[in-house]
């Protein structure tokens, strides 16, 4: 596992390692929204303010189908640089990973069969309350009911997401939880500024410490669905969190609803870690001892310049990427070297 | 395996026994809706008009929770004869066999999370076309992505069914694809005449002997889904279709799209199998060499008569009783004796 580098606890890392090698993986890419997203300059996801909220059904159907049926675009910037969902579809593929998708609140439906969970999506946090209650605790609940069936079904279940604007409101939800640090970005120029403003309008609305009342105040419906699934998925089997900060806010949720940490790493690419404006390791080490592994992609050799861009801050990560990677390389044993030749091909194919 | 017995092909049905003995199982449980359940006299699923459309939800509910969400009720005629969603509960419960729900065209969504197909639900093919061909193809492409996901995370995949009216719907499919033969009831007085009735008046409509027409004429978005479920998911593991004739009409359209019953098996019970009303070992024979399994259940048993009266003739199956049953006796290695005793406790927990 060359390609593979362990941040945090080493041991429990190496053990994660070990106990996952050609094991049976499932990849579940849970799909929301957060209308914070349609601040203007606060995400990339989405060429255009109408398509952000395609973001999640395009990236469930690019996996599945290797092009999107919600719209008629490859989700891809006008200067080629494609939707971190490609990286996710090359590794599943490789690996033969089954995947499922896991509607949480997602503004459109993706044109495929997923798994529906009947929330709303969430709200502006700059202007109003996320979600009410009620979806907090029916977002942990059904996730609770998804986690044991996919826990059940598999040696080590990846959870990835897509949710445009997420970042922002995962931010919310680690001040909420008064975690320090910074988050992450799709956009080299991270706009933190505009992310902190957006947060501290939100957090002037929070009345008590309660994390239903956090989530429902700073969160999106992503963030109790991921933390519901990981509770019991990881009673069964092993959890392998694939992104970044977002997956640090899941877990100081989930670390507020009485979850341990077992059998869990968080997984996600060198360029998120590497990520200068966000310190992913520091932030989670302040929730809970859970080892990351980093997918050392090695796309700063392509001579793609979109694929190359992630290598230069664009895009980094996303829809499970990271974590895909790793399961990939964790199932079949295949270095980043090969993925990257099998990614170009996928990109060739889709250009 | 005292209490599986083999109908058709020994040697093939010995075969999956062996294959699948203490291995994982996964059961699906496909919900959906046909209008034909309107016509009076018809079914005996749920107790009142109003609530035929809630017995799909309301079998997913109680097999997940131990209870109905959407109704007040406990799925039960009033003098005592339960859901068979009770044993298919009693049976998954005791061999932790993970569960999903599939809606496929349901009237109305259960409320838990399950795979969403976007399905229209099935017109009263007495009146009019049961479901357009677009919404056919769309069951068959969509039943695929499922079956590949399912069929990738175990070893025996259980398809289960519930459908009111859907014994209707299975006579009008084999009728169209030329199988003769008759279906069984969840009434011990199958009401024949009126079945027969409301499929002739189907068959009038239709216009060739293409398998998507005949389904669209006389079919249900139960049947192409299962199998479309069924034609990927037997590629890759086994499949047991948990069902009586309804499974027949399955098997029937599969093989018109290629499906050629590898690694496939029909699983039931008993009450289905010694039905005299319906031969599902002579119509299954006349469509493909699969071998069917029975639960020879011991629900004669039982001193409670709402359990007993399953071995006179009343509900016989559904939900996927027989097939979960046989599933649970494979891979536990329990015996019907056991499993009875598990299911009279279950149904005090309920009254």
């Amino acid at each position: 596992m060359q390609d593979i580098e362990i941040l945090g606890n080493q041991q429990k890392g190496l053990e994660f390692i070990k106990q996952t090698e050609q094991k049976k993986f499932i990849f579940s890419l849970v799909i929301s929204y957060t209308a914070t997203s349609e601040i203007p300059g606060i995400t990339m996801a989405g060429e255009h303010p109408d398509l952000i909220k395609f973001t999640g059904p395009a990236d469930a159907e690019f996996i599945h189908y290797g092009y999107c049926r919600s719209i008629s675009v490859i989700p891809m910037t006008p200067d080629g640089k494609p939707t971190p969902a490609l990286l996710t579809k090359t590794a599943l593929e490789a690996a033969s990973i089954p995947s499922v998708v896991v509607n949480a609140g997602s503004k459109v439906s993706p044109k495929l069969p997923f798994i529906d969970m009947n929330l709303n999506y969430g709200k502006n946090i700059g202007k109003e309350s996320a979600l009410s209650l009620d979806d907090v605790g029916k977002a942990v609940e059904y996730g609770r009911i998804i986690g044991r069936f996919l826990g059940a079904s598999t040696d080590c279940v990846i959870v990835g997401e897509s949710i445009p604007g997420g970042t922002t409101t995962a931010l919310g939800v680690l001040e909420g939880f008064g975690i320090t640090g910074s988050v992450s970005s799709s956009m080299p120029q991270n706009p933190v500024d505009l992310k902190i403003q957006t947060v501290k309008e939100a957090l002037k609305r929070l009345q008590s410490n309660d994390p239903f009342e956090i989530i429902s105040q700073l969160g999106d419906p992503m963030i109790p669905t991921v933390a519901g699934i990981l509770s019991t998925a990881s009673e069964i089997s092993r959890v392998l969190l694939a992104g970044g900060t977002q997956m640090a806010a899941v877990l100081a949720f989930a670390k507020s609803i009485g979850f341990e940490g077992k059998n869990t790493a968080v997984g996600t690419t060198s360029y998120v870690s590497e990520d200068k404006s966000a310190n992913l390791s520091d932030i989670i080490s302040q929730i809970m001892d859970v080892p990351i592994l980093v997918a050392r992609l090695k796309l700063a050799e392509s001579e793609i310049s979109g694929l190359s861009s992630y290598a230069k801050g664009f895009v980094k990560e996303g829809a499970g990427a990271g974590g895909s990677s790793i399961g990939c390389m964790l199932k079949t044993g295949l270095d980043a070297k090969s993925l990257l030749a099998l990614t170009e091909k996928e990109y060739l194919k889709i250009t």
